[in-house]
C-alpha cells in the first residue's frame, strides 16, 4: 500500500509552524508497512485542495489529510472533500452531542460556529476525536481511501491511533518494510561509501543502502521491502553484520542511540567517572553528556575555563605553558586534562581549547584551530583540528569530535 | 513572485527526520515578499524528481529544490536535473579545486566519488557551499528560476543567504512587504495578546501582528504589505514603538538578537564580568553565552557542578546546606551565586539547580523543579520554576528563563 501525506495550513508556508504532524504518520505507516509516496503541504485553499488530492488519489492507496476541520474558516477542506467525492453535507447528530458535552464540562457554551461543524459529508466513516470538536472523516471511492483530520499534533495523534490505524490493519498487503539505522563518528561520508563499495553493489533488490551525514557523523540506513517477514529480517541483519564488521569502531550506536548515550554507556559499563574542561565550546560538550537521561551516574561535572585565569587557577595550567605554547596547543590541553583529574577526582578527562571564530585566529592558528585532548591517569591522547569559519558549526563538529575521541579512548582502556 | 519548495530524501517520508529546511526557507522567502505556493517531499527516485520538478515549473516562478547532491548512491537528485533541462554533465575546475583544498585542510585525501561530484550540468550558475562540498545549482528557463541545494540544514541556509537572496533581490515585483519582529521573554503567547488588543484592534488594513511562540520566548511579527516603503515604513516602526513601549522590560531585542546576545551587550554596555554554576543545565547556558561571538570579553568561565561533591568542593556550598534544604534549593543556589562570585573574580555569577526528569523527582520537589539564583556581591535573586515531564525541554527552557533572570538583574543594577 502506497500512502501519500496532504497538511494544510498556512502556518506551514509561511514557516510559522514546523510540520511534525508528517514525520509520525511516515514513521506509523512505516511500521504497518505502508509507504509513504509524498509528503504535500498546501494553503487553505479550495482549488489547491482539490487539485492535490485529485493528484494523490491517481498515485496512491491511501491520503492522509490533516488541517482546515476547525470551527471558524477551515470548512474549506470540509467543504472541498464533499465536493471533490460528489456528496452532499448532512447534520450527524452524534457529534453534535459529543460538542455539547465538551462545553458542559467546560461550563461555556456553545457558538453557532459548532453547528456548523457537525454537518459532515454524506455517507462518509466519522472517526471518533475524543480530544477536540472536530472529527475524522473517512472516504472510500474506487479501492482508495482518503481520511481527513485536524491538524492539531495530539488530536490527529488520537485518530491515527484510535480509528485509522484499526481500519487499515485488515486492509494491509502482506509486503512489509524493514529499516535498520547504523550509527557512525569520525569518517566522512564518501569514504565510508568506498570502503563498503563491494558490500553495496552485492545488495539484493529488495534492499537498499542510504547514508545521512551529520556534522562529524553519518548515519546509514539499511531498508528493505518483501513479503516474508523472518526472511528479510534475517537478510537485513546479514548486511548490517557485515557492513558493522567492515566499520569495526566507526561504529558506536544503532536506532536513536547518541554519541554522547555511547559513552555514557561505557562509562557506566567500566565504572568510570568523567569530568571536562571546555575553552572554546563554551560548555556545549557538558549538554551533550548530560542531555542523557541518568548521566549524573558517571559525570561529576566540569569548568568551563573560558579564560586564561581560569584556565591557570582551577585547571592548574602552568603560566609558562600558555606563554611559550598559548591557549591553543597540545601542551595546555594535556595539562588542562591532568589538572581535570586532580581537581575533579574522577577518572577520565576530556579537554578542548580552540579559536572557534569569528575574531581570535591568526596566521599559525587561524580560526578552526582546535586541540582536543583526553586521558587518565596513565595515558593522555590529543588531536588537533582544522575546521571551519562558522563559529557555531567550530563549536558543534569539535563537541562531536572530542566525544568520539572520548569513545575511542574508552574503547581501548581496560 | 510564487515560489516551490522540493525536498528529497526517504529519510523525510519515513518520518526519520523531521524536515525544518521547508520552514526556514518559508520565512526567509517570505521576507522577500515571496509566496510559498507549495512544500512537497519526495523520495529519492528519478522518475518521481522529474514528475515533481515539472508539475512546480508549471505553476510557481522558483523552484528551490534541497537534498540528493551528497557524493554516494543514492543521491541522484542531479542527474534527474540535467536531464529535465536537457543540459549535459562538464566536469566543474573550481568544484574541484574547492573540494581538494577541504581535504587537504582536513589533512584526508578525496575519494573517486569526490571528483564524480565535480560533474556539474553545463550553462547553469554553480552557487559557492563553503561550509560542504557539494554546490548549489541555479537553473534558468521560461523566466522560471530552479535552484538545487544539498538537505544539510547549514549548507542551505549558507548557499540561500550568501548565493540565492542577493540573486533574487533584483528580479521581485514593486510590492513591498515589511516585518518588524520584537523578541520578548518572561510571558505567555496569550497574556501578552491580552496586553496589545486596543493595538492590535486599530492596525490598519495592511499591516498584521503575529505571536511566535517559542520556550519561554515570545516573537512579535509586524509584517506590511504596500507600494509605498517610506510611509509603511514608518507605519510599522509607529506600531513598534507602541508595542514596546506597551511591553517595558518584557522586550529584549528585535530581529536576529538572543537573549544571550542581549545579556552579553549589557555585561559589556557595564563593563561586567560574569561566571556560570550549572547543575541541572549541565554546560547549556555556558553554551548559549558563548554562541555568541565576543562573549569572551565578558564571560570568564564557570563550573557545571553535576555531583554534590563538585558543589561542595568547588563552589563551597555547604554540606549542611545540601542536607537541610537538598541540592535543589533556594538556599543553595544562594550559596552557589556566592561562591562563583568568590572563586570566579566576576562581578556578577548565575546558578541553577533543579530535577530535569525523567529520574530523581519526589513528592515534595517532583521532575521540573528548579531553582535560579543570579547576583553580585551586594545583592542575590532567586526564581523557582515549576516546569515539565520532559529533560531536554526542562534544560532548554530553564536556560532561557535563568538568562531572562540575569538580563532584568543586569538592566536595574549601576
Amino acid at each position: 500500500m502506497q500512502a501519500t501525506i496532504i497538511t494544510i495550513g498556512d502556518e506551514i508556508l509561511i514557516g510559522q509552524i514546523v510540520d511534525t504532524n508528517s514525520a509520525w504518520m511516515g514513521i506509523e505507516l512505516n511500521l504497518l508497512g505502508i509507504q509513504i509516496r509524498e509528503i504535500i503541504s498546501i494553503s487553505d485553499d479550495h482549488q489547491q485542495i482539490t487539485e492535490t488530492v485529485d493528484h494523490a488519489m491517481k498515485n496512491s492507496d491511501l491520503i492522509l489529510v490533516t488541517g482546515g476541520l476547525g470551527p471558524t474558516k477551515d470548512d474549506i477542506t470540509k467543504q472541498a472533500l464533499a465536493e471533490y467525492f460528489k456528496v452532499e453535507m448532512a447534520f450527524h447528530e452524534p457529534t453534535w452531542k459529543w460538542i455539547q458535552a465538551i462545553f458542559e464540562k467546560l461550563g461555556r457554551t456553545t457558538t453557532p460556529a459548532h453547528k456548523d461543524q457537525c454537518f459532515l459529508p454524506k455517507g462518509i466513516s466519522v472517526l471518533k476525536n475524543e480530544l477536540g470538536t472536530a472529527p475524522g472523516m473517512l472516504f472510500e471511492r474506487d479501492n482508495k481511501i482518503l481520511i481527513s483530520m485536524p491538524g492539531v499534533p495530539h488530536e490527529m495523534k488520537y485518530i491515527m491511533s484510535n480509528g485509522v490505524m484499526e481500519f487499515l490493519k485488515p486492509r494491509l498487503s502482506d509486503q512489509v518494510l524493514v529499516h535498520r539505522t547504523i550509527l557512525t563518528a569520525g569518517d566522512g561520508e564518501s569514504r565510508i561509501a568506498a570502503r563498503l563499495e563491494d558490500i553495496e553493489n552485492n545488495l539484493p533488490d529488495e534492499v537498499k543502502l542510504a547514508y545521512l551525514p551529520g556534522l562529524g557523523q553519518v548515519r546509514l540506513r539499511i531498508s528493505g521491502k518483501g513479503t516474508n517477514k523472518t526472511q528479510l529480517v534475517t537478510k537485513i541483519e546479514e548486511i548490517k553484520t557485515q557492513i558493522v564488521k567492515r566499520l569495526g569502531p566507526l561504529v558506536f550506536g544503532y536506532e536513536k542511540q547518541t554519541l554522547s548515550g555511547a559513552v555514557g554507556q561505557l562509562l557506566n559499563d567500566k565504572g568510570l567517572k568523567l569530568a571536562t574542561a571546555e575553552s572554546c565550546t563554551g560548555g556545549y560538550i557538558g549538554h551533550l553528556i548530560t542531555k542523557v537521561p541518568g548521566s549524573s551516574a558517571y559525570f561529576n561535572g566540569g569548568i568551563i575555563a573560558y579564560s586564561n585565569e581560569v584556565k591557570t587557577n582551577f585547571l592548574k595550567v602552568k603560566q609558562q605553558t600558555l606563554d611559550d605554547f598559548g591557549a591553543v596547543s597540545e601542551q595546555t590541553v594535556t595539562e588542562m586534562v591532568h589538572g581535570t583529574l586532580e581537581i575533579a577526582k574522577v577518572d577520565v578527562a576530556i579537554a578542548i581549547s580552540g579559536v572557534a571564530g569569528p575574531g581570535g585566529g591568526f596566521n599559525e592558528k587561524p580560526v578552526g584551530t582546535i586541540w582536543i585532548a583526553v586521558g587518565n591517569r596513565s595515558m593522555v591522547q590529543t588531536r588537533k583540528l582544522n575546521l571551519f569559519k562558522d563559529r557555531l558549526k567550530n563549536i558543534e563538529y569539535s563537541g562531536s569530535a572530542a566525544l568520539n575521541l572520548l569513545r575511542r579512548f574508552l574503547l581501548e582502556v581496560k
